[in-house]
């Protein structure tokens, strides 16, 4: 038999793409006579729909498409994911189902059966979960196919003080009944740096527990937040990859699984330039998806702003970036030298506009109401605001979408001005530490220098008052980043933190400046997610909650 | 069997306050001796703490406080809601529970059955489902306990397309083989003006159809978006309300169930007097929690702003509220002198900063950048992003929160600035429609005129160009909201909505800017919620999708 993996990026709602694309795909695997081809999970819509899910018009679209794509499916075989209506009079009225198609009829129609309702995923919301197990026969062989979550049934519980399972359900066991000869799992599965080896662990686990090769189609490419990264596979049943596919781009392969072809595996990218690639394809794609062209941002002359220009650079082409450099009057000399060093290497557009005029007046307009009062944070907001209000004037005149170059260190700290740097329609960096920003420009720095090198080694700055150091007010990243991500990603609580060894009163600060600005971070542009937790969506905190996280 | 209900306000993860509170009225109904006091769903650490429950250290605190809450309850039975842990070493690792103290002793802990995971509600995200029925008997009673949506067996699924049950299960046809003598249900069910019939309608149903009387128990107060209205009740097994609690307030009754006292209901307020309550209530819990005094808003001498002064003057007092008129160039005289009257009305400080000195030299530092453009949307956006930063320094320098003023309307065609009139900590008005904009000024000038009637009949305008009105960019308010209401609250896709009689170029226009603004709501402050589908948490819709609702 032979299979074609399409592991391809879709948009959400945009039926006449994603259909044309499948059918397009249909028609590549005639031609190399493929028996069976398998799309990814919710492909006919794109991965997740969420409420467009509960509109009408919105499944009469799915189900139009879906037998578009039936009626090219003559001579062949297909997998595709779509949401389906579930029969019932009573439980949700959908299903994330996989609809297997033989010559131009479908012929089984296999649902979702564990719904993943925690981070980002929220599935249970709109689907009814299955609760019948079977498999498809074809060409002889017996088929298990399952929707990506259907494998992980060893998922551990959200919780961070239990390590009992997740799910009651095993969809494999209870498949394994019927002796599959074949594993399909087609799938919507999000890249995340800190858990890249899990994927492939479930995998190879499930195929050596059952003794039953595997095929994994999974999603690539990003809607808002997410980033599919792809690296589908099959999987032999001693658990061995015999075939990988890329990472961050649209792959197509065939595997006649009777005579395998040489074994593929992909290049074993460091954690670093996954990082790097998921990000210049999350900005590519919210782009492409919006039908945005143009992007603008402020360059500073650190290291945050100067990472961004060079992915989206890379993401739309030198000719699509028109950045801003506002100095104040405490803006150093290097930082303008540096910011401009950056845009002449880069090939892009830039213009310096002084900010002193506008935040002059701001002072002079505001100087009745604060008579005799010192300076403090508001002085140094109104340039940061200032500075906002400058980049959205280049947006709105010109079109070019601005992005916002906050990094996860200052996100979860607050270290940062609502209105001014929180600015922008796609957050980039606000899932990597601090940390994290300088291996990214050293990586971007690998053969030539792109990012000046005094961007790198000087200290970090707002340079909102004289002398300003990021340090003045913060921990040393070094700590301060390897805190935060036990406290965010691990979901340790401060006693422990405290007794892995930081010191209680750096430890209680930084917990506290995370919980005090879950309000900032409640009007942040949506973030690119590269980690296991990102700021937005998968990390619902109450905004009205007192709590020490003690 | 003398009850009381507790009908009171609880604060998400404020441990010591919740139990404070708790154990007070345990001691009120000692007094006064009760047999039975029954507190609401999640009493113990307030609705909803949402990801926090993720956290190790806050189950510890919950039950801490669950400790110290039983041990006060020698000679007294006592239902308090609180998380407990699931001990099975498969599924989710929390319930959502109701425990049955009596004596100084946890008798019984009754699970929530059906868990909303709809609109705003998220429960399935941290809570094992209960899957076993049974009674508590006390004073030779039994007793079917309860927790809010368990009643709600009768629940429409969410999708538009469908008439169908949500539920598989229900709760009260299980315990009903028991015979019960009482239901008590433990809630935490928001205001919705547009369902404010349902909870009476589902109460009063579920007792005639079991013919047993049920005691209903809800929370009062908000948190950030969500406003829990009360309306506590007992009501008898023919379904008659014999004891209703009051409404957007703490309440405390006892009722002898066997000696029942004088009927009482609550005063039949119009929609919108529960909408100003509900507004009054959400802008005060959300200071008071959030441990803020003061609040900061632009008066325009518009209607929208009005408002909000005069509901903010009421939550926090006149002597809190410090507001910024703000005129431009575009500003009408008449505009200075409503605002200047409102502000005198109400007896709060204002102060006048015109934006031109600022507008003009943002302006001019663009100008070489901007050669030989016209002018357009950006130079209007300058102005609203002046009076933006103006008002963020007032709240930088002296404390005060930002209440913002957008309305639903707008905010939902995105007839607003990003960084500009769409900031602020609180969106006051932003799940009210235009049109009861109008009427909440009627009511609030009900027998003074406190709003000045200029204010309210002109035509709606921004006054960020000459002549400027609403009506030069959308349909007439009246048309808008209708289509909103349809698209938004119904679902209803653009076809119904054309074949209701509305013209199909203004549903389309409509329905393309609801769409297309997905991506500035996403930044919106948090929105007090007052319909049944708010802009928010409530309604996810994804941002990269393309589609055009039709």
């Amino acid at each position: 038999m032979k299979i074609a993996l399409a592991q391809l990026n879709f948009h959400i709602g945009n039926f006449q793409y994603n259909t044309d694309k499948i059918i397009q795909y249909i028609q590549k695997a005639k031609v190399e006579n493929v028996d069976l081809i398998i799309f990814p999970e919710l492909s006919v819509c794109g991965y997740h729909p969420n409420d467009l899910l509960e509109r009408k018009e919105f499944s009469v679209w799915c189900d139009k498409a879906v037998k578009i794509i039936v009626a090219e499916c003559k001579g062949i075989a297909a997998i595709i994911g779509a949401p389906t209506i579930n029969e019932s009079q009573k439980g949700k009225k959908l299903r994330n189902s996989a609809i297997f198609i033989n010559d131009g009829v479908i012929e089984k129609v296999v649902h979702k059966t564990l719904l993943p309702t925690y981070d980002i995923f929220d599935e249970y919301r709109h689907f009814e979960p299955n609760t019948e197990f079977g498999v498809v026969e074809f060409k002889g062989q017996k088929l298990a196919i399952t929707i990506c979550e259907d494998l992980w049934d060893d998922q551990p519980t959200n919780n961070s003080f239990s390590k009992s399972k997740l799910y009651i359900t095993s969809p494999l066991e209870e498949l394994s009944v019927f002796n599959p000869d074949l594993v399909i799992n087609i799938a919507a599965s999000p890249f995340s740096f800190n858990q890249e080896g899990n994927r492939k662990d479930i995998m190879l686990r499930n195929a050596q527990e059952y003794n039953v090769p595997i095929v994994y189609v999974n999603q690539v490419g990003a809607q808002t937040e997410l980033i599919f990264d792809g690296g589908s596979m099959f999987i032999n049943c001693n658990g061995n990859v015999e075939q990988e596919m890329a990472y961050f781009t649209e792959d197509f392969c065939t595997i006649d699984i009777d005579n395998l072809p040489e074994k593929l595996v992909q290049p074993n990218y460091s954690t670093i330039e996954k990082i790097y690639k998921a990000l210049i394809l999350g900005i590519r794609d919210y782009f492409v998806k919006m039908n945005f062209k143009k992007a603008t941002l402020g360059l500073s002359g650190g290291i945050d702003s100067a990472i961004v220009a060079v992915l989206a650079t890379e993401a739309l082409g030198k000719e699509n970036i028109h950045v801003l450099l506002m100095p104040s009057k405490f803006s150093s000399d290097h930082s303008i030298d540096d910011a401009k060093q950056l845009a002449e290497n880069l090939g892009i557009k830039y213009d310096i506009v002084g900010i002193q005029p506008m935040v002059d007046q701001f002072e002079q307009a505001l100087s009745p109401i604060f008579k005799g009062l010192t300076n403090d944070v508001t002085e140094e907001n109104i340039q940061a605001r200032t500075r906002g209000i400058l980049l959205m004037a280049i947006s709105n005149k010109f079109g070019n979408i601005l992005l916002n170059t906050t990094n996860k260190s200052e996100c979860a700290v607050g270290y940062g001005t609502l209105y001014g740097d929180m600015n922008g329609g796609l957050s980039v960096l606000g899932d990597v530490y601090k940390t994290d920003i300088f291996k990214l420009a050293r990586f971007i720095n690998r053969d030539v220098e792109i990012i000046p090198e005094n961007t790198i080694i000087k200290p970090p700055s707002a340079e909102l008052r004289p002398d300003q150091k990021d340090s003045d007010s913060l921990p040393d990243y070094d700590i301060l980043d390897k805190i935060l991500f036990r406290y965010i990603e691990m979901n340790q609580s401060p006693e422990e933190i405290i007794n892995e060894g930081f010191d209680m009163a750096v430890v209680m600060k930084t917990v506290r400046m995370v919980n005090m600005n879950e309000y900032k971070r409640f009007q942040s542009p949506p973030i690119l997610r590269i980690s296991s937790k990102a700021f937005g969506f998968g990390r619902k905190m109450p905004l009205v909650a007192r709590y020490e996280g003690f």
